[in-house]
């Protein structure tokens, strides 16, 4: 039975980019599968972190006219480069000729208004309806080293080398037509609507990657009602430093990334869609497992290759109220009193020795 | 092999108590646990929450007298009060005996200076070696309504209407003694000694049922450097309002068990003891799925049946390091300055409708 809030999505998995293949040619791979999502009515793809690149980050590359072919060059002055860049344009327009909302990762390379280059690991949402770039997220919670650890076989992983911190926070944002038939202030209704009672437009928030093992990042979604978060992530699976053979490491890598994305889901009370780069990039292992989770927690559709593969679900929004006004009424149930330190520290603080005093 | 922060562990799983079962008898059948515990060479004893009674918050119980049968009085005059108490007295005696360390929960009725009673779901940590209580907490998260809402079939879950909520907050603590070998203040260096580098007494906290569904609580003791969190639960399996079979509702209740547990052990890199009061109780039925998490976030041993049973596992603390320091380093990758929400609204505050412009 379809209600007015349910929609068909897509995870675009996409398999391993090596760093000589040419960005035009996964352009091409990406137009393939939004052609493809078109013949599964499809209404929002979502395509994995640094989507139009290999995962750079492994590689130690320190010449600066070499870093910057990894970047999409963006502005304050300009604030439609990405629809008009060479690169992306493409992808864009079809996804508006076919209709379909599309969101995926990408190095952003910032010019703030006094000429400042900061270099971002980012991901935009695109309405075709509204032929625009609705909210972009700069990943906050970047992994590994600033400096080369110089381990063997394309172990690094320099994000905190190649990209400063997103300063953008976790801002959700509503999507306008994503869902039929939604009443809206835009209706002339002046009335604020919850989207949590099946009312107004769709509430989403973007992550990337790392940040979903963050239970702080999805609760500040959750805060804001967020009915859907699209994340996509370039996730190794195996380094030869850890423990493990190449097969146990990549199963807990996968155990790792499913426990974090259904607990994020559950306990936030929303679907999420998340979405691999997978398979052997110059050598380095990334997992697939792209799926498709319900506010349950449950995993309700999941990638089955480590290729370009397309994973699809239809979804009702309505399905997380159940959870939103239950277990997870936040209003009744949280007791911030007590969660001062998730904000007051930022790393740990022992409890002293010899604290432990009879009471 | 044995390392100086390897101790072995237990879950004391209880089968159902009624409503007219005596105290005395869940004493002794937790005796027996305790007994069998020493055989397994169990250095510390994990009980369910609300141990020494019935789930009483599903029921309507409104005659005050009745009410106070299912607590344990205590107060500050007198902080050795359950050491004291006839009920929970000969506990005490065996662990001491035993040389086990013992936790669990009750219902405490505190009276606090002025003679006011508040009535809490509580639960403590003692300590064989030092003969003493080394720590308490107050269950912050009660799920549940204030009032009856008189559904079917002892669907009642009513403990923000029998307990205030805990105003102690998430304190970690230390225990010495627990393991062997460890070097401390009390050796006469003075020099503070890190946990995580596997010095120190091992850091504790503990949880109480609903409150392992919220990361909020998890990452309150992940911020104190916990290395075991202790957690007594009474999970409803069945209520006929919900969607679904007996079966189906008693699986999806422990696959949310399971994913908060694990989710919280692996995101702040500790272990976990987690123990069931289980079966059906007056009519109600109570998962079961105690278990033994590990830093990894799995499950390294859970209970096989509904009864009263020991759940066993070697467990070594040192284990955390890898987690604490890579993955979950917080101090390297947390971002507080994004986090303010969590604490800033209790609440879900919408995205306001049309806030989506373009960037």
């Amino acid at each position: 039975m379809m209600s007015s809030r349910t929609l068909t999505v897509a995870a675009a998995q996409l398999g391993a980019i090596q760093l000589a293949t040419p960005r035009s040619q996964v352009i091409n791979r990406m137009l393939k599968l939004l052609d493809r999502a078109k013949q599964s009515e499809v209404r929002l793809v979502v395509f994995p972190e640094l989507a139009l690149t290999t995962f750079f980050p492994r590689h130690i590359i320190q010449d600066p006219g070499e870093v910057a072919k990894y970047f999409e060059p963006e502005s304050a002055e300009d604030p439609a480069a990405l629809l008009k860049n060479d690169n992306t344009r493409p992808l864009f327009h079809r996804a508006r000729d076919l209709g379909i909302d599309i969101s995926f990762g990408y190095g952003e390379r910032w010019s703030d208004k006094d000429g400042k280059l900061t270099d971002y690991n980012t991901m935009i949402y695109y309405s075709a309806k509204s032929n625009a770039v609705l909210a972009k997220y700069r990943k906050v919670h970047l992994p590994g080293t600033k400096e080369p650890v110089r381990k063997p076989d394309h172990a690094e992983q320099l994000e905190k080398m190649f990209f400063a911190p997103g300063d953008l926070g976790f801002q959700a944002f509503r999507v306008p037509g994503l869902v039929d038939g939604t009443l809206t202030a835009r209706d002339g209704d002046a009335t604020p609507q919850s989207a949590t009672e099946g009312q107004g437009d769709p509430i989403l928030g973007m992550l990337l990657c790392n940040d979903r093992r963050w239970p702080e990042a999805w609760r500040c979604y959750g805060l804001q009602g967020v009915e859907l978060v699209l994340e996509g992530y370039n996730t190794c699976g195996y380094a030869p430093q850890r423990p493990g053979t190449e097969k146990e490491q990549e199963e807990l890598a996968v155990f790792h990334h499913r426990l974090s994305c259904q607990a994020g889901s559950y306990q936030n009370a929303c679907f999420s869609i998340h979405c691999a780069k997978a398979g052997y990039e110059d050598g380095g292992l990334l997992i697939a497992s792209s799926m498709i989770v319900a506010p349950s927690g449950r995993v309700i559709a999941e990638s089955t290759t480590s290729d370009d593969e397309l994973v699809v679900a239809q979804i009702n929004l309505a399905d997380c109220r159940y959870y939103k006004e239950g277990v997870f009424n936040f209003e009744k149930h949280r007791r911030v009193e007590h969660y001062g330190r998730i904000v007051e520290q930022t790393g740990v603080q022992e409890v002293p020795l010899l604290a432990g005093e009879s009471v």
